[in-house]
């Protein structure tokens, strides 16, 4: 396999773009990506979405971008994993790239959520769980998740404003990310006040849907030369599944395929937990926060809130999260948040992340999940 | 890149399976195929589909089916580029081999359409054409085809009953096909005589949908031992796209994706296109079979029913298409179509088509398409 760089990223404003269709949220961010990678064609595009089908009635979005951003006959498809699609699409766009088919290729996440009814769109987003067994149950995917933390309080002890700085941390970020969706600073007493959504999650423990698109320009490394900026390397791309149904699970406090992605990608990278400077994570609830830490190596089963609750979780601790502020602030359109989460990656690396920046930042990753931990991509990335 | 072959195919019945979830149709053919290839597990499971979103309100088919299969943590995604979804999932399955990252994967299509109401699915269909320029005029796709057609017969000179060739060959070849939906002949009369869907298209101008899983399990090429049947060799592997809106193109009765991928895969098998042996194609309706057979060079423009009326494309013509009963006969499980064409190319170069065997078939064409001719996969395999 070749390696493969990222030379090129670009994003829309996570937020409710109404007026805006979604080939042309796709495009902003193709458009994006293509000047700052100063490329103005790929050999292939893959599109991350999860809601287009059922939401707009909208499939086939492969042939529809590429023929919007400019790219007519260009290979194209759509990859979907739920809110990981993303990644998904990334990951596919990875392998491309690396078997030689490919000389370049962009992916680009696009989601469009807030047009269409809230119960529209929650049932739709139940798509990501199991349709037979949990959705038919009446569980939207909020009560999957909040069935998960109140089990995590119970078995370990926590209270739930235990989670608070999470969420804190995630909306402190975003206050100067200006692509976030929602760039205000919350308090503990707010975070203990906000409004139940499916207990014991409340609306502070959940991120906003929203619609925005991200796009990842990548070639092969090989073929790179340095332009006055960092040469950022994909160190890693891997991927596992898990149960689709929390229930079917051993233990559903553990994310078995997050812990399985994140070994395959430290392998690949040859790298440690201690060696990543910083961690983009899928934060669609503070408690998936909580179980990627542990299943990744950042803190002993049960112990996530403590870590955040000794601000390891911040840009100057011990392992910086969401450091742009995470799908709990800068926003979760879901099909679009793992390409998000990469172009921050990128962000950081380069050394252009502003206010937010982790100081000597090399090495970043990046895993965005699809469903309750059933479907886990991991990128690693790092300063050639 | 690494060479592909193909070493275990399954297939269930395409029927209408209202006693059978789209966890368990997927499942019969990906155990059909592990069986077939002797293997017991694979390094990832690509699953192409199009529907579930929108009618069974499912997403996340990759980890949902890993898990079905007894794959439970392997790397799963769906893929989807509408009606071209399945050849889509395994094209996706063959760069992953190729590249390295996996030393085995399955591609299953799998579509679950005839549970809901014929309104609700017409409408999902239309999302494979353009939501927002041909959908919002109330164009359903059959009616998008109708139109080429109707421009087909105006530009051309064609009478409609010319086209009963197409539909006649592939009912023909499915009487012998067990896992065919309509194992029927028909005649010209029946064919003239068939209700109107959208004029000029009618009943036996048109697949019917259908409910079916078919998988393909794919290895590199160099591991492989003779086990006494031929082994099979994937020779091209190549896609392109188009306007997805048909009154986007110049010459709406050209088939340029088809054309730009077939192109690609002659390039990369090294072969022309009298060297095919036969020709799997995406007769979603009879004016498609023409158009393919135009773009892929086995007839002059505005002159493949000609081809037809000549008995060119039967078993024992010169490119014997649909030799299975194609879409038209073996039915049209839309996400599911492209991974059945390159089941039964398989079948008939171990030489297991049985009374619909092209005799010394050494290689043969899969051509899937997403779309009005939006997204189009063309693989060819051959006898190594």
């Amino acid at each position: 396999m070749r390696e493969v760089a990222v030379i090129g990223i670009g994003q829309t404003p996570v937020s409710e773009h109404w007026e805006k269709s979604l080939r042309e949220l796709a495009g902003e961010a193709v458009f994006a990506a293509m000047i700052d990678g100063h490329r103005e064609s790929v050999d292939g595009l893959f599109v991350g979405n999860m809601l287009s089908g059922s939401l707009i009635r909208q499939e086939n979005l492969g042939a529809m971008i590429a023929d919007w951003v400019g790219l007519r006959h260009t290979e194209a498809v759509k990859v979907e994993a739920a809110c990981g699609s993303g990644a998904a699409a990334l990951r596919a766009a990875i392998l491309a790239v690396a078997s030689g088919a490919m000389d370049s290729a962009i992916a680009v996440g696009v989601e469009k959520m807030t047009e269409t009814k809230g119960v529209e769109t929650t049932a739709a987003l139940a798509a990501a769980a199991d349709a037979d067994y949990e959705a038919a149950q009446g569980l939207s995917f909020v009560a999957i998740n909040a069935l998960i933390m109140q089990r995590y309080l119970y078995e370990y002890g926590w209270k739930h404003t235990d989670f608070a700085p999470f969420s804190i941390n995630s909306h402190a970020n975003a206050v100067h990310n200006p692509y976030a969706r929602l760039q205000e600073p919350i308090s503990e007493r707010s975070y203990q006040k906000a409004r139940m959504i499916a207990s014991p999650i409340n609306l502070l423990d959940a991120s906003p849907i929203a619609d925005g698109a991200a796009a990842v320009l990548i070639t092969p490394a090989g073929d790179l030369r340095r332009n006055g900026r960092p040469l950022i390397q994909i160190a890693a791309s891997a991927s596992a599944t898990d149960t689709l149904a929390v229930h079917d699970r051993p233990d559903p406090l553990w994310l078995t395929a997050a812990e399985k992605s994140v070994k395959k990608a430290y392998a690949q990278a040859g790298v440690e937990p201690q060696d990543i400077d910083f961690f983009e994570l899928h934060d669609a609830f503070s408690i998936m926060a909580a179980l990627s830490l542990e299943a990744c190596g950042f803190a002993e089963r049960g112990q996530a809130p403590r870590l955040a609750q000794e601000n390891q979780i911040s840009l100057h601790g011990r392992i910086p999260i969401c450091t742009m502020g995470g799908l709990k602030a800068r926003g979760h359109p879901v099909g679009a948040t793992g390409l998000y989460q990469v172009v921050e990656v990128v962000q950081q690396l380069r050394g252009e992340a502003g206010a937010n920046q982790v100081d000597g930042a090399k090495i970043g990753m990046a895993q965005n999940i699809g469903g309750s931990g059933a479907t886990v991509f991991t990128h690693i990335l790092r300063v050639m």
